[in-house]
């Protein structure tokens, strides 16, 4: 038995972190793991593809004191994350080996996964396989939840999207645009809001950083108001969505990630907007719209094959570039969806 | 035609307000007025008998740059707000000499209403007439509108209400008493408390002035978190319940008069509960409503008849000491439903 061990190289958590995440605080080491399922057991044990870097992964690395709606990670063991995987060994009815899957695992190699309810079978595959980290994984049911469910967008609105050159962003601008809206990205970076307005077709973007008044910024695209937020970021673009928010503006909160490193969160002081335009501001997560992610894949499959939504991925090569990739994300060092290919297949 | 003029006490506004709003921003004047609707207008003259004191007012204060659903009073002319009158001549097909009606009135003994779309005939007379600048005005469409259509509530759930024996908050309690809630509610005052508790039947009631930490307070009477916020206050109590809010938490902006008077609204800094508990805030406006107004009367009237509701004014006498009761909003002098009579039929 002892034999079929192997060595499985992982990213660890070294401890808690405040503020802003390092690279130090994690760890890449070399384990080793059996490549079989323990007998008896309904796991499954996955060769991991690519992983995905999320900012909601940002959370799990308080101290478990500070509320968040998934677990803190365990100082000391892997992190674990969105990916796809290869099935190697599986003690479950529902997948076999050379399956490919997608939904939470270890960063690492190889892990063995008791979770699998949170796995979701890939069965089209004419399309990069990466893209079930994104468009094709939770960032895409994000997106699709969140604007369609949310925000019940209607044809020729005004709709704004802040940090709209990343992982969900650009596929809330380019659906929002497919309906017809009209539609304006925040993003920090001239390269971003190139692409913004190039290829993913957003009638305007502008450079927050760039902005000394995000609520006159905010004015300049939207004369008429806003009718609908995909809240990203939080804090001061909140404050400037508020009062630029049309009668019946809809904010839909995705996440804000702005706040996350923050002691404490900004104070944002325009909320009387919320009654003052009879407007609505809604947080979702998106596990509580995975029912419907066949209707998505119903839509969003031709969308991709037929060219009318391009996706954007910034690829970090090896698990060992792993840490380096996911503090990236909060200081917007990537450009689109930021993905860790550990194994191409 | 001159002899018909009589002499007109009216309430003026001085000039715009800023900060707290005092007497002296009024004027008590006496003016005169013809008690004739003009050739061929539509509008009707009306004596006036009750005046609602109502928060939003304030916000009528302002110079007109500041954001708001309504224009400015404009200074040295009457204010005006909520009221029950008196028809005593009419241009207009849809009232008479004699009809009861409230809706927007002048701050005065008589005015020629000319948007008589704002006017709603009163048609039960079997209650107080003082009851159609509260219960069964606009707050009591308030409190309808935004409990029942915005929070969407359920038998068993968990109520707070803010600013809770005032004149939508006292009802939006005992309506959530009846369909099987558990209520608190806060207020500023012993005497408040002991209303919402012996009086309104919440099941608890705190004065939030006697405690230092409002989210421990809160913790305190819904250790499992709250479901139901009816948000009449803004500020601290807002981020108080935020980190309160239970998973599909709703919170009903119905106003927030803590920020009214401040030159720059505090900061609210617990925003991302609206994500991690998946929750929904939502402002109005209860004139969108008020197509419902019969549905709302079939529900109250028999509640009220049958005593299963109950409702407290603050009856302050004669058109002299409407400012007093107006700015006493603001510093919770009132109890209960604040209305200033003008005359008794």
């Amino acid at each position: 038995m002892a034999s079929e061990e192997v060595s499985n190289k992982q990213v660890l958590l070294r401890d808690y972190v405040t503020g802003f995440p390092k690279e130090s605080d994690m760890d890449v080491k070399t384990s080793s793991i059996k490549l079989k399922v323990p007998d008896g057991s309904k796991a499954v044990l996955v060769k991991n593809l690519y992983l995905s870097c999320d900012p909601y992964m940002r959370g799990r690395m308080n101290r478990p004191i500070i509320a968040s709606y998934i677990g803190s990670f365990q100082p000391g063991s892997p992190i674990a994350g969105y990916g796809v995987s290869k099935v190697l060994d599986s003690g479950h009815p529902d997948f076999k080996k050379g399956d490919l899957v997608w939904g939470i695992t270890g960063w690492e190699e190889y892990s063995l996964i008791t979770a699998t309810e949170s796995l979701f079978k890939i069965h089209n595959t004419d399309v990069p396989l990466s893209y079930y980290t994104g468009i094709l994984g939770m960032p895409g049911m994000t997106a699709y939840a969140g604007f369609y469910e949310i925000c019940s967008p209607k044809k020729g609105e005004y709709v704004f999207v802040s940090a709209a050159s990343g992982a969900v962003g650009q596929l809330v601008g380019q659906f929002a645009k497919l309906l017809g809206c009209y539609v304006v990205g925040s993003a920090g970076s001239k390269d971003k809001v190139d692409l913004l307005k190039n290829k993913f077709g957003f009638d305007e973007a502008f450079n927050y950083k760039e902005e000394s008044d995000l609520g006159a910024a905010l004015k300049r695209y939207f004369p008429e108001g806003i009718d609908i937020y995909f809240e990203n970021v939080g804090g001061k673009m909140l404050d400037a969505v508020l009062q630029n928010l049309r009668v019946h503006g809809r904010i839909a909160v995705c996440g804000m990630i702005s706040q996350y490193n923050l002691e404490r969160p900004e104070g944002v002081h325009s909320l009387s907007a919320l009654f003052l335009k009879q407007a609505r501001m809604e947080g979702f997560l998106v596990p509580s719209f995975y029912h419907k992610y066949s209707n998505y894949l119903e839509l969003v499959l031709p969308y991709i094959k037929e060219g009318k939504v391009t996706y954007v991925e910034d690829i970090a090569e090896g698990l060992e570039s792993g840490p380096a990739a996911l503090v990236g994300l909060f200081t917007g060092r990537n450009v689109g969806k930021q993905v860790v290919v550990v194994a191409r297949e």
